[in-house]
């Protein structure tokens, strides 16, 4: 508490990110990073482009990135924005999009960065509970009797930390309905869908009020980079390039541009990438069940899973002290959860025989 | 516009940074970027870096680069933010700390993006004329009869676009005067000052109400990464990280703490370049002078001058047509002053070179 501070940072509760341990030799499965790394020819040019050019600022507009994402997306560059990171491309949407004299509406278990933005932005948030299996109902989000509308609305798909896909047909139910307020989909994860044509960039030059937000992080393997994108109408990306230009002109700097699109064209890469990941969710998702745990179907790079019978932060401490870190919510409804990242064999192996050994020397003591 | 915009987004006029030509072989003078590029220690450390690693999130703390800064100024970590440029440094100041119940006090000539964050947070800002030769007169700052004072005072020092410096003691005397209101000063490009201990950091100890922001993109040639950092009163930080962290958790990529960290530590590299600047601006101002100019004493990398009988926007667009850009603000006060990089030596003889060519062809014509 500080007399120095504004109010508004006074009232705010901030996101916890997962650890980011500096120890080496940790098995990390908590922040959802992908195990096989970025595309070498994107490695490649960033070498490149280390050089003593980097003096110069870059391309305030990242017009050959927002070119490329847009050959790849098949839409144009007028509906692409991108950001230093999907963190910042969503801090932009939730100020320039989702404010509104109505409340946003969103799940009660998804993103927890989302109700954090609320507060930075002054935001009435309304959470609407997800099913007993987790599942996202449609109708919940359509407009209710009596004026009871949505300001705008928020989900992931596939949801954090739940894993859940909704199907895409219902994200269009959800977009058709509210034709007078935004719907942003936070894509994250989407690429780890079995199908390849789950992501709602498909419906976008249908509803001018459909953002669809997607980041590096995760599919194109570049955690270590921060870049971000969403797609929509020129007029929704107008709106978050007039937040950018009042807040940051430069937000991605010359190595991430450098990077971002090799990565964006190595569509080889990318596929094989996820389906290696795909592969080894389906392998750690029967592992973990032979030992017991109920898992919930995943379209993500991670899988949300609970021993019954097991405190599941108990668990987390457990496999803590063998040098895995998995990722724990102490929240209502998924308290007794587990968020466990797909990482390589190696990796889930390791955490299966850990877990394994926990649970046989709770069942000796 | 658009209906799906939220009211500040409809409100804004955004900062239109300076142009970023694509063109090779222009001599561009318009940005303020050092001619002498970043540390090869720091380019080696990033090729370094530029590996598998990537896939992973950098460390959201960005723990060595804020020791290492603190080692350098002599502060501790507590009392360092880390920001992806300085312009997001300052956008998260305007949000966490200059944003209260009575108006924000600035220059009337200053970095042009201090009104357009007013804008985007709805901060009353009320503007302080500078003295007819651009000074910045102290007393102006002072709490005034009838409880007339600022909220939170900022100004740029060296002032952009100006270059004049405002001695510390003319700083100190700012900051003493108004303990109930934040002071922050915006030290872009105070390592060209000509003495050494020019920077308002030397007070962060004695004043907790002082914020002094600093940036790589100029004096360590990073303007291609986006650096910047801010120290003060470990409270003073605290507001800064509450409001970093409900916006993105990761604003500086592994790449740019890669490099940043050895950029700190090689002060020769970085002594050996600000005192090149600051050598071949006294060069530039002489010439200018003897064209004619008026030429504003500088204490940054680049001169405000005007050239009487002339008109600035006529002159700027004529050295565009020798593939010379420099920039040229169409504000009140300033319209008829051009702003111009402190380049190399080429850089400026070709300048110069095309400033005789323009005022001969003129005084022909």
């Amino acid at each position: 508490m500080s007399r120095y501070w504004s109010a508004v940072t006074h009232g705010l509760t901030p996101y916890v990110p997962g650890e980011q341990p500096s120890l080496d030799n940790l098995v990390k499965l908590n922040t959802n990073e992908n195990p096989y790394g970025p595309s070498p020819r994107a490695l490649a040019a960033i070498r490149a482009a280390t050089e003593d050019t980097l003096r110069l600022y870059p391309d305030p507009d990242a017009k050959a990135l927002k070119a490329a994402l847009a050959d790849r997306y098949k839409v144009s560059t007028a509906q692409v924005f991108v950001g230093n990171g999907s963190d910042e491309v969503l801090a932009h949407a939730f100020a320039g999009l989702l404010k509104h004299g109505r409340a946003l509406w969103m799940p009660d278990v998804t993103y927890s960065f989302y109700p954090v933005y609320c507060g930075l932005y002054g935001i009435e948030c309304r959470q609407i509970p997800l099913d007993g299996h987790f599942i996202l109902r449609p109708e919940d989000y359509f407009p209710r009797d009596g004026d009871n509308r949505a300001g705008a609305i928020i989900f992931a798909n596939p949801n954090a930390p739940t894993g859940r896909l909704l199907p895409l047909a219902d994200v269009e139910r959800i977009v058709a309905a509210n034709p007078e307020a935004v719907v942003l989909v936070d894509e994250a994860y989407i690429d780890f869908a079995d199908q390849d044509d789950a992501t709602a960039i498909a419906l976008v030059d249908r509803y001018p009020n459909l953002l669809v937000v997607h980041t590096f992080s995760k599919s194109r393997a570049f955690a270590g980079l921060r870049i971000g994108f969403a797609v929509g109408h020129h007029d929704l990306i107008a709106g978050l390039e007039r937040i950018k230009n009042s807040f940051n002109s430069y937000p991605l700097d010359r190595l991430a541009l450098a990077g971002a699109l090799p990565s964006v064209e190595d569509e080889s890469w990318f596929q094989t990438s996820r389906r290696r990941v795909i592969a080894t969710r389906a392998t750690l998702t029967a592992q973990l069940q032979a030992l017991g745990f109920e898992v919930l179907p995943s379209a993500a790079n991670f899988v949300f899973a609970r021993l019954p019978g097991f405190d599941a932060a108990e668990l987390a401490a457990a496999l803590r002290q063998r040098a895995i870190i998995v990722r724990h919510f102490k929240t209502p409804r998924i308290a007794q959860y587990l968020r466990i990242t797909v990482g390589d064999g190696n990796q889930c192996a390791a955490l299966v025989d850990a877990l394994r050994n926990i649970l046989a020397a709770t069942r000796r003591g």
